[in-house]
């Protein structure tokens, strides 16, 4: 079990979030998804959260974009 | 049946498009939504497009405001 923290760009409003909670919830090995809109960030908790390949496919499905981390 | 033009406020996204035009074309008497994101243009067209009070109802069911008309 891990947490990690990503940046998302593009969402506008609270469906944005709610999109965005779904996919990456939908992962296998994800546990806890807590998406912020103001700042863009996206904590995801569980064993595949370091997968930044799955948690991009899964923000990009929701039809946002993963912002590269330093 | 008729057609009105109205003007929805707090509109980001495709899902608030969607959202108000799902809300607006429930009510009795519409038979046609059209939702404009940039310009927040609402389109309404039937029997009840001319129901300002409906249509406000409508809007501020999905979350937005019905901005007045001159």
């Amino acid at each position: 079990m891990s947490t990690a923290t990503y940046t998302v760009a593009g969402m506008t409003c609270g469906h944005c979030v709610a999109s965005v909670t779904e996919e990456v919830t939908a992962l296998p090995g994800v546990t806890d998804v807590q998406v912020e809109l103001d700042s863009g960030q996206l904590i995801v908790t569980g064993d595949s959260a370091q997968d930044t390949d799955a948690v991009r496919g899964a923000v990009e499905d929701a039809g946002y974009l993963l912002l590269p981390t330093d």
